[in-house]
C-alpha cells in the first residue's frame, strides 16, 4: 500500500502518473481540503475534485482542473443573474458539487460524500479528505485576509502575502483512516504540491505530523521547486511568507521532522549535494511533467526510490543530474 | 392594475399573450407553488420559473418550460452519478435554482427570492408566490401518494387518481401583497390553467377565496377545457377525481363562489348558452393558442370582456361561436 499526500495541480499531475504504474486499489490519497469553499451555496472541494477526476479519467488535462470537454452555460447564466463567476465551475462539474452538497446537507461527512462520489465514478483508489472538520487556508495580505481560492483564482495570486494560517485546524481531527493509512503504508509519498497551501493544511491537522514521524514506510517528497522557482503557482511567495527559502532546501525544511527522502529535479543536483546528510536522502530525476510518459516515469522512479532502502539508482541519476546541471 | 392567477403551461402561454398587450408594470401574477420540489437538493419552483422565463423572454416556447436554447450536460452528469434525471433541469435553468436555493438558505422568503430573481432578469411585472409557506400538492393514486411532479413529469400522469390534497394549506398564509393585489385589481384573470392542481393550490391558501369574492374588479376565468377535454395535460382526470365534470360547467363549478365571467372556446358555444345565468356571464372566443398572435388576441379579448361591465363583444363573438359550433 502506498499513501500519498496531495493537493493542487502539481499533485493531480503526480497522481496521474501513479495511476499508470500501480493498481489503484493500492493507493490511498490524503487530500488537502483547505481550499474548500461555498460557491453559489454549494460545497466545492477543489483538490478532492481534481484527484477524483484524475482517477476517473474525467480530468481536463488541458486546464488541469474540471471535467474534460465541459461547458460553462450555467456559469454564464449565473453571471447574467449578477452572481460571481470567478470560480469556473463547468456544467458537468456542477453535478459533483450538487451531489456532495446534498449528501452533506443530509448529514453525511465529507469522507462519506467523497466515498460515495468515488464509487459512482468508478474510482478504485481510496480518496480521504485530510479531515471531516472545516479547516480553512487563510492568506493574510495588505488587502485583508483572503480564502485560498480568493487569493489564488479570483485575484491571480498578485497580492503580497504577510502570512498563511489554517483556521479551524487546532480543533480538527484527521478523517477516519488517515492516521492508519500513513502509519501502515509501505511508502508515504508527498506529491510535488505547494508545501504551504497544499500540504501545509494537511500537516496542520493534529496527529498527522506525528503519524508521519512514526510511519512504518519511508516518507518521500517530490519537490515542487526547481532551482529557485516553483514549477507553477505561488509556492515561492507563500514559502517566503512562511520564512522558507524557495529552493529544495526550503522544501526539505518544511518537512524536516518526518522526511526520509527528497526527490528533486536533475537541475538541482548541486543543491542536492549540499542537502544530503542528517539522515536525509536526496535523489535527482526528471520532475517536469509534460507528457503521460513523463508522469509515469516520475511515478516509477519515486516508487523505486521510496521502496528501496538502498540508493540503487544513485549513480545513474546523479550522473545524468550532473550532465543536466552543466546545461543550466 | 390586472391581477392574474396562474400555473402550468396553459398559464404561461396566457401570460405570454398578456405581456404583448399591457405594460408589465400593470400586471401582478399570483403563481401556484404547489408543484415546488427539492431537486438535487435545490429548491425548484416550476410555475414561478415558467412565468419568470416568459416575462424575461427566456422561455423555451418549443418545450413550454425551461430556458430556450438550454443544454442538459449537468443532467447527463447527474445520471452518470446515479442521481435521478426525470425532472429536466437545463444548465442555464440551474442558475435560477441555485440562486433561489442560496437566498432561501440565507433566510430569505420565497417572495423575496422571487423578487430578487425577477429584478436580475429585468422582469417588470410583479410575480408573487401564492404563499411563502410550503403548500404541497399531493396526488393520491393506487400506487400511493405522489408529489405533483412525480405524478405529472416522472410518471407521465398515467396513474388513476383517487384524490388531490394540498398539504400544509390550512397553516399557510397568502404571501405579502397577494390579498391586496386581488382586492384592488381592476380585473382578476384566472389563466387557462388546470383548475385542480394549478389554480386549486392557490385557492387552498386561507383568505384567497375570500379575497376573490370581495374583489373590487370582475373575476374572469379562461377555461382550460374545450368540449370535454383539456387543451393539454391531466386536468380532465383530476377534475373527475374531485367530482367535477370535465367541461366548462366543471370549470364554472370550481370557481362558482367568486366567478363573474367565464371565457370559453367558440366550440363551446352551446354549452355556454346552458351555463349563462345565476350572475355568471359566459363569453366565447378562440382559446387555442398556437401563435404569438393567438396569444395576444386572447389576452386582448379577455381584457376587454373583463373590464367592460357590458357585453360589448357579445353579438360578434356569439355569432362566430355559432359558426364554429356548426363545424364541430
Amino acid at each position: 500500500m502506498i499513501c500519498v499526500l496531495t493537493g493542487g495541480t502539481g499533485g493531480a499531475k503526480f497522481v496521474d502518473g501513479l495511476r499508470q504504474v500501480i493498481p489503484p486499489e493500492e493507493i490511498t490519497l490524503i487530500v488537502n481540503t483547505g481550499d474548500d469553499l461555498l460557491w453559489w451555496g454549494l460545497y466545492v472541494s477543489p483538490d478532492i475534485d481534481s484527484i477524483t477526476y484524475v482517477l476517473s479519467g474525467l480530468l481536463s488535462r488541458e486546464r488541469g482542473w474540471g471535467v474534460k470537454g465541459d461547458t460553462f452555460l450555467c456559469l454564464q447564466a449565473m453571471g447574467q443573474l449578477g452572481e460571481p463567476t470567478w470560480f469556473h465551475t463547468g456544467d458537468r462539474d456542477l453535478a459533483v458539487h450538487l451531489l456532495r452538497s446534498r449528501l452533506l446537507a443530509e448529514g453525511k461527512t465529507l469522507s462519506e460524500a467523497t466515498s460515495t462520489i468515488c464509487e459512482k465514478l468508478g474510482v478504485k483508489a481510496r480518496i480521504l479528505p485530510m479531515s471531516d472538520s472545516r479547516v480553512e487556508t487563510r492568506v493574510d495580505t495588505p488587502s485583508g485576509e483572503l480564502s485560498f481560492e480568493e487569493y489564488f483564482v479570483q485575484r491571480w495570486y498578485q497580492d503580497p502575502v504577510n502570512s498563511v494560517r489554517f483556521a479551524g485546524a487546532s480543533d480538527a481531527e484527521p478523517a477516519p483512516g488517515v492516521i492508519q493509512a500513513i502509519e501502515s503504508a509501505d511508502a508515504v509519498l508527498i506529491a510535488p504540491s505547494n508545501p504551504i497551501t497544499s500540504i501545509g493544511p494537511i500537516l496542520s491537522v493534529p496527529g498527522i505530523r506525528e503519524a508521519l514521524r512514526g510511519a512504518r514506510g519511508k516518507v518521500a517528497a517530490v519537490s515542487p521547486i526547481v532551482g529557485n522557482a516553483p514549477v507553477a503557482g505561488p509556492a515561492g511567495i507563500l514559502m517566503a511568507a512562511q520564512g522558507l527559502p524557495c529552493s529544495i532546501a526550503g522544501v526539505a525544511k518544511a518537512y524536516e521532522d518526518f522526511l526520509d527522502l527528497l526527490i528533486c529535479d536533475t537541475r538541482d543536483a548541486r543543491a542536492a549535494d549540499a542537502l544530503r546528510g542528517n539522515g536525509l536522502r536526496v535523489q535527482c530525476t526528471q520532475t517536469i511533467l509534460r507528457s503521460a510518459e513523463d508522469k509515469a516515469a516520475l511515478a516509477r522512479t519515486v516508487l523505486s526510490f521510496a521502496k528501496s532502502g538502498e540508493l540503487a539508482d544513485k549513480s545513474v541519476s546523479d550522473e545524468s543530474a550532473a550532465r543536466a546541471a552543466e546545461h543550466l
